[in-house]
């Protein structure tokens, strides 16, 4: 069957940056291989500069980014412990899942979909909780929740944040706000193929970790004798075989994202995601999130009366190579959702999408 | 810093068949993508010849083979559910591991490292376990253990087997052997990129799993609905982002293995093994694993005395290119593990680390 070049403009995966593509070409190296040790270092280094931490544990977890929420919540909390999450989308929905998983009491502090966190309802939800989840960039609505006001309030509690959508894409400074524990998806706007989960974890929540948590695959305890915590001491464990190749996929995609500089970056997703949300209102068609929380890396757009949401898709797929996304629960068949990630977030991507858009639906 | 062409023959990762590598250089394709569902699925196809079954549930987890076992145990065993689990080396005592965070009554049958599993003292271990584990190929000992006499055995209890190490390389015949669960790693015999855990679940099996296991991110209830299960049906519930390109890689690698044809590899892998095992005996050296149950794929020879493992494997490494594995456990320093899989189970290579070790210990 030939191969399908697609645009891929849906909420991840994105096409990848040149340069981590070209990365899986090389030769795979070792797990054990001191060239990769080295690149897996540097990895977690440069990880550390992306999320604005100096957390000496910071690593890519060897899974997706849903893998980094379930180490997240299965490394800090057991039975009985009380977990405060701000539903806001359907990753909050799945933190709850997964929180509840752990044993956990998990009080939920509903949010209608579209709309951004409210902290002072999240940190007046109970008095003395042991943790408080939220997704800082909601991939089901394309929606911006700000972490400061929840890292202020956050007392004795460790706040973990979801940043699978926005690392990369728009700032992250967890040290500068307070954020305990986060985890993102290599496939977003870091530019890398999906398969990677980064991840990173302060001295402060690590100090009230479950020593043997239920999950021995997650297990950071373990985890951190082989990455992230031993970097440059030498000192290395074998606990799973890590995946090599994407690593050094991950390692380049970074390179590549550094060199151009953070604040270049995410000028440039701000800047494709304006002319995108210009572009669709100016073809009359209504943006879902709302006005202020917009993701520029991620857009929801409302599907006009009449259109057959899965038509169009299938249309832009078949005839233009163009992959968008649907919605997500009660939202699936009237919401779009349209990512400019990574090297996707750039004109050229826009006005495409602008282009085809207004072709299929006559506009 | 220049690339490194390594010839892998630790215990893994091995080299990739080429197909397989080259796979990985093909544009992503995003995971709902009508095409990457039927390549998803055609994978899965390609996954129940190789491990020799008709299970509709055989699918790739996108995660490494530790997953695979992680998930073979939090899916069918909850808290005070009896499991024996055969231990002769490290992966068996994985599994003890594993099981025991599940809340598992976990009763362990020692066997000393380098032997095979003796199927009469594991079935007496328990009049009524729930599940019987053991490690078809040890990876840490180089050890084969047949699976027949436990599955002929296993009465009502479920059989698992960790197929790591064999799947691709020798015969893997789950159904006719009566085989419950497997899991298995992209890395290996199968000739991919470390990343994915294939995995297969027999119908019996799924018809006692636990509804709500402690992992969200490794539910095969939902995960079915992705994959698997579904395939043909059309119906696809999204879970979490598949590695796409991983899967691809899997694909492409399932793909030349088959049309080389399921007996000339193993074939080829029992020649490979043979050649070596005979010329590191030429050499005066000590072959570890008990005669009769080594691995073709997996090599496991002693230390010389006086010799320093380390400084061998760094020389093979740095002079030659050749990356060969230490031992495990209490044989860190006295046992290598030359690994011939995949693409690299041909006369090639064993010629050329008998080479190497011959030069590097002057024999």
């Amino acid at each position: 069957m030939p191969l399908r070049a697609r645009t891929l403009l849906g909420p991840g995966p994105s096409n990848p940056y040149p340069e981590a593509a070209v990365a899986l070409a090389q030769p795979l190296l070792g797990h054990l291989d001191p060239v990769f040790l080295g690149i897996l270092d540097e990895t977690s280094e440069r990880l550390r500069t992306v999320f604005g931490t100096a957390n000496r544990r910071t690593l890519p977890l060897s899974a997706t980014g849903s893998a980094g929420m379930e180490a997240s919540f299965v490394n800090t909390v057991g039975p009985g412990d009380v977990v405060v999450v701000a539903v806001n989308g359907l990753f909050g929905e799945r933190m709850v899942d997964v929180a509840s998983r752990c044993g956990a009491e998990v009080v939920r502090v509903d949010h209608e979909w579209g709309q951004p966190v409210d902290a002072a309802r999240v940190l007046e939800a109970h008095p003395s909780p042991k943790l408080i989840a939220a997704v800082h960039a909601e991939t089901s609505t394309g929606v911006r929740s700000d972490l400061e006001p929840l890292a202020a309030g956050k007392g004795d509690a460790l706040l973990l944040a979801d940043c699978v959508t926005s690392l990369g894409g728009i700032p992250v400074r967890l040290d500068e706000w307070g954020v305990d524990l986060a985890y993102s998806g290599s496939q977003k706007c870091l530019g890398v193929a999906p398969g990677l989960a980064p991840f990173t974890i302060s001295d402060r929540a690590w100090e009230r970790r479950i020593e043997k948590p239920r999950s021995w695959y997650l297990d950071l305890g373990m985890l951190g004798g082989y990455a992230g915590e031993a970097a440059g001491s030498g000192g290395r464990t074998y606990h799973h075989t890590a995946p090599t190749g994407m690593v050094v996929s991950l390692h380049a995609g970074l390179g590549r994202l550094l060199d151009e500089g953070l604040e270049a970056v995410h000028a440039r997703h701000a800047e494709a995601g304006r002319l995108l949300h210009e572009g669709l209102q100016e073809m009359g068609l209504e943006l879902f999130a709302a006005d202020g929380h917009r993701l520029p890396e991620l857009t929801t757009v409302r599907v006009p009366e009449g259109v057959d949401s899965a038509a169009v898709r299938k249309e832009l797929l078949e005839r233009y190579d163009l992959e968008i996304g649907g919605g997500v629960g009660a939202y699936a068949a009237t919401v779009w959702r349209i990512g400019l990630m990574g090297p996707n977030a750039a004109p050229d991507k826009v006005a495409l999408v602008l282009a085809a858009l207004r072709e299929v639906l006559g506009r």
